[in-house]
């Protein structure tokens, strides 16, 4: 599991040089990047890099800069004019601790540096023009309005509407889907993977995408169960459509399983080592929180 | 000057292509791309291109993907939590029109369309892989913390208190001085420019670009003369640091004729026809409004 590469340091290398003029949108910058997040996509760009036979340390701008995205959009997705969240992942979010104008641009800074790293002099030292390239257009589909931005708009203009669970698809393959697909296939375009290979790792990326959501969805149920005693089904906010709202708990597990196991079999198209990407799938499926 | 390239289609021709579910967006990004910019950054990079003996039409989408990041700019800048503008050149705000969170997400969308746009297969097929890797990476550097979002972070916290010339100079040539060195040095590259060429094109640039903010303030100042019959040097808003206030006029307009001059000087490091940047630099000097 890339267990040489400090991604949090590798993260921070890539922040310009503190310069007092310019230090409170660099702290911002910093302190969304650094503020707990999992790495899930970081770990899927270096572990498809290496099931390819490339390079987890060429991998490393890539995967850098898919989680700059992700960050970034954390950060406006916060903002009072979309969820207006304080919280997030126990701490203040951005514009909480920085003011809103900060927050801005904190955030369009870090959707900046994704493509400064995906283009930096290391990047293309490690993995050539041609593949930066070919990496930040991927980077930049997946992250904008065909992409991420549009599933925020998306589920903008969903909210307190009762929508299908094939809307919810679309939203969610885009909202969280797209971005996971970026990170599976940088690591694939570092390692100069082939097009069988770029195909299993979309369709891993799809399945656990959904799988996630799905069991998002069923835990958000779960534990107003277990802590309101409401019956499953009973969704805490009545006019939002959930996957369990719109098809039942037990069909959300059967799916969930299916896209599970969907995305394990999809590793069978590489012949290293899938044993960390088969437990992360196992992992996200099985969770409790 | 470049006459058979028309840059409002060919801004238009890189916006995705409708899709109901994300109306909303793409109209928010179509609404502030069009909404009669001078298209200033577009002409530079055109302009140094032909002068560089590269060809105008390789340099169409650096020249687009610079006016996307002027263009999401302006629209994070109008934001309430920015500086609150109902109306940009006589229009209302993309805010105004789409609400705050259709407005984040369009500027948001535009910032990533301009580095899809760089690294677009067209982009690719005129310039090649390694030039569009430079291109990518000089545009997110003047447009990042370093750059444009660094100026607009030291012009927030320079609100309301009164600051040196050297420091608004600072400020000026990083809020628009990058985006406008940007755009030259991109014709450069898109040409294949030598050193020579790219350093003569950036001195033209941050000279016409510093010129423009002095003249910018003897304009603001001479307008409240003749409207108000404020007395030269008193500022509107008296806690707002001017080049006017800090300098007086006669010798703002001295820097501005003399910034004139050596833009003009630059040029001549090209024996291309350099007449359509002179008259240029010469009209920002001499522009009423």
């Amino acid at each position: 599991m890339n267990g040489t590469i400090n991604i949090e340091k590798e993260l921070l290398s890539f922040i310009p040089k503190d310069d007092k003029l310019i230090t409170t949108v660099l702290e911002s910058m910093k302190y969304s990047l650094t503020a707990g997040g999992k790495r899930v996509r970081p770990m899927l760009a270096l572990e498809f890099a290496e099931l390819c036979k490339g390079s987890p340390e060429a991998a490393v701008p890539f995967a850098c800069a898919v989680e700059m995205i992700h960050t970034y959009s954390l950060i406006h997705d916060d903002l009072p004019c979309m969820d207006d969240d304080d919280l997030r992942r126990g701490k203040p979010t951005n514009h909480k601790v920085f003011g809103e104008a900060a927050a801005v641009l904190g955030g369009d800074a870090l959707l900046t540096l994704a493509f400064e790293t995906i283009l930096s002099e290391r990047a293309v030292k490690l993995n050539g023009f041609e593949k930066c390239v070919k990496a930040g257009r991927l980077l930049a589909q997946c992250a904008g309005a065909e992409g991420m931005i549009g599933g925020q708009i998306i589920d903008i203009e969903s909210e307190n509407k009762s929508v299908s669970a094939d809307h919810l698809k679309i939203m969610d393959s885009k909202k969280t889907g797209e971005l996971i697909r970026a990170a599976c296939l940088l690591g694939c375009i570092s390692a100069g993977a082939d097009e069988d290979q770029m195909k299993a790792a979309e369709k891993y990326a799809s399945c656990i995408g959904l799988a996630f959501q799905i069991v998002d969805d069923m835990l958000d149920v779960l534990s107003d169960e277990a802590t309101l005693g409401k019956p499953i089904g009973s969704d805490k906010d009545n006019n939002k459509s959930t996957y369990v709202s719109l098809l039942g708990i037990d069909e959300c597990r059967r799916i969930a399983n299916e896209l599970t196991d969907q995305a394990i079999e999809s590793l069978s198209a590489f012949d290293g080592d899938t044993s960390a990407l088969k437990e992360f799938a196992e992992k996200l499926r099985d969770r409790k929180n």
